[in-house]
């Protein structure tokens, strides 16, 4: 098989997972702007999803978030997943928008509130047992606000007992991925503010607890593929969360901001045999001002773009120019990658799947945004207070 | 007058205006946790507001957010607040929080809604005309999350003649504070982005146009009391939002993060001539999980505590070393100043104005805490989106 | 003219200035690696920068630095240069490497070293005048490090004085560039640490003063096209310095680090009319690691590339987008350019300029790097401190 | 004991190492300015650093680095140290001065250079036996400065490979600090960028390999007690190396730019347990502008008033409030601690020590400063090149 062909046969075994909540509306402390055609229920949310793979190709599973997308039944849920061609992906636990997590969660102060967040996260493994999800992603608002306002050092003894709780009741097949955050919404410190601290509870737990990296939630200048590149090393790379930022977390769309660097993490991806079922590649972005289907495809085309230039660096000229302490031509031969338009190739990807090689156009020219704002009227649009 | 004196005779004079906003609910954009006794009405803003002037003697005007604090008789409001012993402060306007902002307001692509905001502009003058207030503190969410959204030299344009028809309409002894910050909630350009953009448009506008420093909206490691120091120099400092920051925009209270930092910007506003009734001093902060009031008293005294050590600095000792080239010594005249635990002199220029030396135990003895939690039953309690 | 017409023009008009020091040894504080074949003198650095424009044909300019480019006869250095194809382009002062700067230069406290450093600054008017380059370069290092070393403001009226004097000096077709940075190797305080300060002090000073724009000298996070765009439409922009950074002010070869930047930058550029002989588009970098002239080539190439895509934005179809407010199209047009391959483009716009399509290649096969290195032995090595 | 005699017992018993460097030159890549009286040789180092030490009291330990401090005889160094009344401390290697390293020393890519360098770091070793010094401190300048330079994932296998062998070399009481740092000289990856990696390392190592915090390698906002709170729950802080910043690893006097977090530093240090001689409290700066001998002098002070505050922090009412979830409680005795003044406990503390209570004036009054500038002339004066 030719170089070229291997790397369309990669990109066409490629899954990007999408996020439910996405779908719905969200946007800053200062406002949301509300969009038409949201939807108002997680059965709603699929059908959008679905679109997503329908046109990409790419996108076979949806995350959850539990209690955003809490049902009565998750078997018909999966059900209807099923139905519209995808499968319910990560169950996402949310421990930070009831008020008794004002000052934490899993870390807080008092054990009656650390309990209530520990009997969340297990239920979303019950949850999970129910969907047949295999990922339980956590993330944890928790974190201070003033220096003095709460012990760091006890907040982590309380992080481990509870993510100890959890673990254990993890059945085969299941793991847990913890997600890290530079800052926010705590301002002072964090409790799992980066990749060394959710690594150090990971190997402590066990080989079911990896870190996911979330590309908007370092520190300004942080080397993002150089992370990637050690946790792949040190076996604890369960996923991504992707999206991209010039400031913050500011949840743009994937590739939207750096291209360069979006491309550089999907090498040392797949340098580092990451390109792989074990790892999970899931958006986690915000629409705040944009149409929301419309960029989720866009990003799920943006991760295609960087993987496909990272799947053309010629390998074995590389390494010969790193032998050879080559600094300018190791350089050029990622450059060469990276310059290269690869939307010929990935139209043509497209095309042998079945697909139209356009899902922009495609999914504009489908009717779905005219329908979906014509018949979800009434009711409460998603959002994330839903 | 010996120099202690003179300070505590400075100290006396001091005027931190106290934002009606920070009384009500605020949060990130994952929660905002609601508070108890938070007030329901601008009128109940003011009654919290004069119990931070009646502790602390130095709150002795209150900033109000048009339409936040919109009433029907402003004169009414007015007259509320001088009875409880307090005045009415600088309007502030509010661009970006009608669906109709999405894409912006004043920099907006359509005339339109660049027409509404303008107006709302306008009515904000209206306001001030009759709440007696002379200042218009404008901050412009306004800017663009994906580069090409929009074109930044013609928004700049349209800032630039929205401005000019404001601008225009002020009357006598009102002036027009333009504040300008980083980022968020646009998260690739912002419009006002640094004190470069707002200097430029204030220059053009006139004398009566004027730069606010928001001590939390400027990028990671930017020197603010050089900004303070050019702003003075160049004639166009209006005033000050202050806040502390961690991160971004944390909004935390003043001097918690880095009071050094508030004195180094304490210092270079005496030395520059700013500590005068010309340059508003004004807090703009949120207490998302701290008691509300308490909070503002303490952020005031933080404002005291750094104006004080900044008073205290030996300004012949430190121009001789500075000639002298002493690096080290200058250094230390400073640092000397800094390291003075000024809490005492504090405690006798307030019991020398009649009040009690210690604020945050005078309003925790006083009952007004226990009192608004049990009266302010019903409603709706204020916050950003009130 | 086609649009493609068009954008090979403009790019064959395209023009580069190479600075003379990134010829020589150049290398951080902890080390400077010397590399074999570095000229020992303004003719050899001339001689290497008229390689890198006989094979990109953009680069026809080389910048001089004084005093690190002080010969007896620059009639003769200028003659050199265009018997070699090339000419001699801006005049960069240093007022950095001499032992009375250790507290600044023209900020300096002391009137003898502020003296001194103005007839530094005078001088290279008059070499300007010898050469005939109509640009002076000004980049102080003046700053302080630790706070109360010096007065910030003070320092500000000596910067303005100082500018003042030098700017009475230039002659008919002359101007002064003032280049900002935002921190080292002053570490506290910068005295012109941003494009806001270099504004001001350029609009008191008159039309032929002007602002440079060193893309590495900026806050994190910092949106270098926003002040491209600002600076022009204020009429201010009087340059760039071209490098890239991931960190701090790293002086990689421009386009290494972000060339999604490099485009948005371009893009500006065009967009507000500074595709200009108005406008001075020059490198300066350190080549610490790799090969310096093949280093200059690529960075030229990047340029050149970025340069390309910024050409070939739709204005048209991007105004539309802009206007009816879709966010998504909007970016999607100007992604269309930045990820279209502009090689091919280029090189025939090189094969049309009678020129090796690969200057690189070119580069290498001329045997140049080879004699340099046979050539130059003995004599000492050009380098920042030579 | 009293709390306040306890706070005195404590202060009495701290160390804090100076590093022989510190009183060589140094300066940026622009420019070093050599002082007058600077040491020329290691005994002359050791001089300086034991007039530090007469005044200070608590900086009973040099570091040493090599080769800087190459000396034919370790033992007569060591002698020369303990007649002035201080000892040797950590042996600082150095593998990024000599040209075979311009791609990395035990990351290189070459064999040869990373047996060069491992050899270096094992000659480290010997001269710890001959000199009794117990820490091995390990900064690697390795990294790169362009995408595809080298392999990431290669280099941290080298790495690996070349700290095994030399933690094999450890003699019992032997051990090995590392230390991690965010960018410079390498502009693209760093091979130690962050605490994670350095961690990870030490752990796979065994117990003798600890992380060194130096608290100017961060990314901006970095929280940097939080990691010394989690390597003390980790029993993995082996040290510091003391400095400020204010924007880079600007190599400021600990204490200048950000006193505030220095005392939270402390804080945690304490709280942690690690105010012991496990941990090893080193400065590490460059005095570029200042008097070297007072500026270390003033900055073992700045820690010395920094651990004072720590010490001082009341735990039961700390823990009380932060219990109650009393957030302004809980920063409010966190912030008494840190308003006080502690100078006058520490001129008792001196005093009790048999000390001037004023070890700047002491200096001053010495007659050293003086005396060396007037002894040590001629010769080559230290510096990092030295």
């Amino acid at each position: 098989m030719t170089e070229l062909a291997a790397a369309k046969a990669a990109l066409k075994t490629q899954a990007v997972e999408t996020p439910s909540w996405a779908y719905g509306n969200s946007g800053t402390r200062f406002k949301v702007f509300a969009q038409q055609g949201v939807p108002r229920t997680p059965f709603e949310k699929l059908d959008d999803a679905a679109k997503v793979h329908e046109f990409t190709g790419v996108a076979p599973t949806v995350a959850l978030h539990i209690p955003w997308d809490k049902v009565d039944d998750y078997a018909a849920l999966a059900k209807h997943a099923e139905q519209r061609g995808v499968k319910l992906g990560a169950i996402n636990s949310n421990t930070f928008q009831d008020d008794d997590y004002k000052l934490g969660s899993i870390c807080h102060p008092e054990a009656s509130v650390r309990r209530k967040a520990v009997d969340h996260l297990l239920e979303c493994v019950d949850i999970m047992d129910a969907t047949g999800s295999t990922d339980l992603k956590l993330w944890f608002a928790d974190g201070t606000n003033y220096p003095g306002q709460d012990d760091i050092r006890g907040r982590q003894d309380r992080l481990a007992e509870g993510l100890a709780e959890v673990y254990e009741r993890l059945g085969d097949g299941q793991r847990m991925l913890l997600e890290y955050k530079f800052f926010e919404p705590a301002f002072y410190t964090t409790d799992v503010p980066d990749w060394g601290t959710a690594y150090a509870h990971c190997l402590k737990l066990g080989p079911k607890a990896q870190v996911v990296v979330d590309t908007g939630h370092h520190a300004p200048g942080t080397n993002i593929e150089f992370i990637v590149a050690t946790l792949l090393r040190e076996e604890k790379l369960g996923g991504f969360d992707f999206n991209s930022r010039f400031y913050a977390d500011d949840d743009l769309m994937v590739g939207a901001a750096d291209p360069f660097q979006l491309f550089r993490i999907m090498y040392e991806v797949i340098r580092g045999g990451g390109f792989s079922p074990e790892v999970a590649f899931m958006l986690d972005q915000c629409h705040n001002i944009e149409a929301k289907i419309p960029a989720i495809i866009r990003s799920v085309m943006n991760v295609q773009e960087a993987t496909a230039k990272a799947l053309l660096v010629d390998g074995d000229v590389l390494a010969a120019a790193q032998r050879a302490g080559d600094v300018l031509e190791a350089n050029a031969v990622v450059m060469d990658a990276y310059n290269t338009d690869v939307r010929p190739l990935l139209r043509e990807v497209r095309e042998e799947m079945g697909l139209d090689p356009d899902p922009i156009a495609a999914y504009r020219g489908s009717g779905w945004a005219e329908r979906i704002v014509a018949e979800r009227v009434g009711g409460q649009q998603a959002g994330w207070g839903a």
